[in-house]
C-alpha cells in the first residue's frame, strides 16, 4: 500500500534495549511493601483480558466488593477498588471529602501524613497539623484539644505509619470526631489484613489501602470505602471534586454501589489486576481474617524476640503502638544501612528496607506482609540481617 | 494469644461468593478496547513482584521509557507511563497544563472531548468548545477561526475518536497552534501503534495513550509524553497542579526524566503491569512500528471490503477521516444492537461493541487492535456479524 504518510516514515528506530529477553530475579520482599504474591495470585494474572463491562468482569467486581467489605469489616455500600496505587486512595479521599477553603486536621505521624498535607494544600484546603513525636500514637485528649482549636471538617489519620512502625489506636476516635461534626479519613495501606481494623465499629468515614501489602495482590489497585456519613458529604458538596478520575459519585455507579440497575462506564479497569485481587481476597476468605491477623501478630512477636536476642532496638518502644506489619530496627553505631541491605540481598535474596522520614539513616525497616508473615520468612530475614550486619561491621574495619 | 481487640472479634463473616474457583472465558475482543494480549505478554504477568525501586525494576522503567519514545516517535525526555487508565492520562495532561482561569479550546469530536471538557471545568479552566459534525475531522481553517476568537492557552484534540471511528488529521496543527502561543494536547488512546503518529514531527506538546489498545498490554497504564514546550509551562506554573498523583514534575523525577541522578519515590508502580508493557513494547520493537501500522491498515481495508460486500454503511464516509483501529457500522433498520452482539458472542466468542455517544443505538463498533489486527480476526468478526445480523433479523419476524 502507498500511504500518504510515507513522507513521514518512521524516523526513530526501535530501541536496542528492548531486544533482550525479559529475565527477572525472584526475591523475598520483606520491605513494608510491595510483598510477594502467592502462586495462586500470580497464576491468575496470566488469564486472557476481558472487557471492563463483560458479565464475567462485573461478577468479579461484585465478588471483590464483598471481599473488600469483609476486610474493611464494613457494610458500607460505597466500597470499591480504585485503579491507582495507595497514593491514589489518599488523594481520592481528600479530593472527595474536602471543598476549597475547608479545614482539614492532619495528625502528623510520619511521611504519609506529610503527603496528605501536600495533597490537601493543592486542593485549596486550610491545612492544620497536629504534631506528634513520631514514636507513638496520639491520645483522644490530644486530638480533642486540636479539634477544639481548629474545628476541622475532616480529620486525617494514619493507622499504620510505615515510615516508623507506629500503630495509631483508633477505637473511640470516630465517636469523638463526630461530636465535632467532622469526618475521619484513615490510611490503612500498611495495616489492612495485617492488623485488626473495624471500619464500622470504629466509626470511620473513609479508609483506603493498597492491594500490594497485607492484602497480597499485585500493586496497582487501591481499595477504598466510604461510610454513609461520608457519602452524604459527597452528594451535598457545593462544588464538584476537582478530579473526574477520583470522583466517587461516578465510580460508585460503575461499581453499582448506589442500588443503580446498570453500571455506568467510568474508565477501563485492569482485568489483570482484578483477577489477582479477587484471588488474594478469596485466599483471605479461606484463611479467615482473624487467623490472618493472628498470623501477622505471631510473626511480629517472633521477629521482635529475634531482634532482642541480638540486642537490636526497635524505633517504637511502647508495645501498644507497635505494628505487626512494619518493624523499624535501629542500626548499630557506624553501620551504613545500604551495606546491610545489599549484603542481605546478595546472600539470601531477601529484601530489607532503609528508614524513611523520621527513621532514615538510623533504622532499617522490615515488613511482615501476607505470604511473608510466617516463622520461616522471619527466620530468613533475621539470617539476612545477621549476615548484613556482620559484613557491614567487618567492612568498617 | 490474648488480643486486646478480642472484644471486637471479626463480626462480618467471609463472603460465600469468594468460595468458588476463578473460571474465566477466553474471548476474541474486537471492541475498541481493551484488546487481547499475546501469549508472551500474558506469561510475563505471572512473574513474581519486585520492589518499585529495585535495580531490575528501574531497568524496566528505562526500557519502557525508550519503548514509549519509539511508539510516540519522540525524543521528549518527559515520557513515561502513569499508573492509571487512559482517562488518567487525559486528566494528567489537563491538570498539568492548565491553571485555574486559563482558557482551553476543546475540539468536540465525540465522547472523549466531552469528558475532557468535564475535567477542564472541574479544574476551574475557562472551557471553549469547537463544535464539529462528528463524521469528519476539522480543518486548519476551522481551527484558526476558533483560535482567533478564543485565544486559548491549550487546545485539546482527539486523534482517534473511538465513539465514531473518525481520525483527526494532525499534520500542521501544532505549528498553527504555536503561532497562537497555545499548547496542543492530543488523545491518542485509540490510535497509538495502530495509526501513524509523529509527536515530534507534528509539533504536539502532550499526548497520552492507554496500554490496552494497539499497544497490546494489560489495561492499567497510561503512556504519556510532554514536549519541551509543555515541560516549560509545567515548571513555570504560578500554582501547583491540584493533584499530587498526576504531577509530572514529581513523576518525572521517579522516571529519571530530568537528568536527575537518583530516582525520587512518588508512588508504588505495579510490577505486574510493567512486565506486560515491557513485553508488549519489545514485540512492537521486533515487528517494527511501520509494519504494525501497515498491518492495522490492511486489516481495516479487509474489514471495510467485507462490510461493503454486505451492503453495510460506515459512519465515517470520507476515507481520509477513517480510522484503521475503530470502524463504526450502521445497523440495518429495526435491528437491535444488543441482539447482534449477544449472538456473535454466544456463537463465536467474539466481541463487537455497541455505539457510543454519536453512534449509540444506530451503529456497531468494531476494533482492530494489535493482536487482533489480522485477516483471520477480521474474517472471524465478519462471521460473528453475519450470524448476529441473521439472528436479529429472524427474531424480528
Amino acid at each position: 500500500m502507498n500511504y500518504k504518510w510515507n513522507k513521514l516514515a518512521v524516523h526513530k528506530e526501535p530501541p536496542q534495549i528492548l531486544r533482550t529477553k525479559l529475565q527477572l530475579p525472584i526475591k523475598t520482599l520483606m520491605s513494608p511493601g510491595p510483598t510477594n504474591c502467592s502462586k495462586r495470585v500470580l497464576q491468575s494474572l496470566q488469564n486472557q483480558i476481558l472487557g471492563h463491562l463483560h458479565p464475567e468482569f462485573c461478577m468479579l467486581m461484585d465478588e471483590i466488593k464483598e471481599g473488600l467489605q469483609y476486610i474493611f469489616q464494613t457494610n458500607n455500600r460505597l466500597t470499591l477498588a480504585l485503579s491507582a496505587s495507595g497514593h491514589g486512595g489518599m488523594e481520592a479521599c481528600l479530593t472527595n471529602l474536602l471543598e476549597p477553603g475547608e479545614t482539614v486536621l492532619i495528625v502528623k505521624s510520619g511521611i504519609w501524613s506529610e503527603r496528605a498535607a501536600c495533597m490537601a494544600n493543592r486542593l485549596g484546603a486550610n491545612v492544620k497539623l497536629l504534631e506528634t513525636d513520631y514514636t507513638k500514637g496520639i491520645t483522644l485528649k490530644e486530638l480533642e484539644i486540636a479539634l477544639e482549636q481548629h474545628r476541622p471538617v475532616v480529620v486525617f489519620m494514619v493507622h499504620a505509619e510505615s515510615s516508623t512502625g507506629v500503630k495509631q489506636p483508633l477505637e473511640d476516635f470516630g465517636v469523638l470526631i463526630h461530636k465535632y461534626n467532622a469526618l475521619l479519613i484513615v490510611d490503612v495501606v500498611a495495616s489492612l489484613c495485617g492488623e485488626p481494623f473495624f471500619m464500622d465499629s470504629w466509626d470511620i468515614d473513609a479508609a483506603y489501602a493498597g492491594s500490594q501489602k497485607a492484602i497480597g495482590a499485585s500493586p496497582g489497585l487501591a481499595p477504598i470505602s466510604f461510610s454513609p456519613r461520608a457519602e452524604k458529604k459527597l452528594f451535598e458538596r457545593k462544588t464538584k471534586p476537582s478530579s473526574f478520575y477520583w470522583d466517587l459519585t461516578i465510580l460508585g455507579n460503575y461499581w453499582k454501589c448506589f442500588g443503580n440497575e446498570d453500571r455506568v462506564y467510568h474508565h477501563t479497569m485492569s482485568a489483570t489486576l482484578l483477577y489477582g485481587l479477587r484471588e488474594a481476597l478469596a485466599e483471605i476468605a479461606e484463611e479467615g481474617l482473624q487467623a490472618l491477623w493472628n498470623r501477622h501478630a505471631a510473626a511480629a512477636v517472633r521477629l521482635r524476640k529475634g531482634l532482642e536476642l541480638r540486642g537490636l532496638q526497635s524505633y517504637v518502644k511502647i508495645p501498644q503502638y507497635q505494628l505487626s506489619t512494619v518493624i523499624s530496627v535501629q542500626l548499630p553505631p557506624g553501620v551504613v544501612d545500604k551495606v546491610v541491605i545489599q549484603r542481605a540481598m546478595e546472600k539470601y535474596k531477601v529484601e530489607i528496607s532503609r528508614g524513611l522520614g523520621p527513621t532514615v539513616g538510623k533504622f532499617l525497616r522490615i515488613g511482615l506482609l501476607r505470604v511473608n508473615a510466617t516463622p520461616e520468612k522471619v527466620d530468613l530475614v533475621l539470617r539476612g540481617l545477621d549476615e548484613g550486619l556482620k559484613y557491614a561491621s567487618e567492612s568498617k574495619l
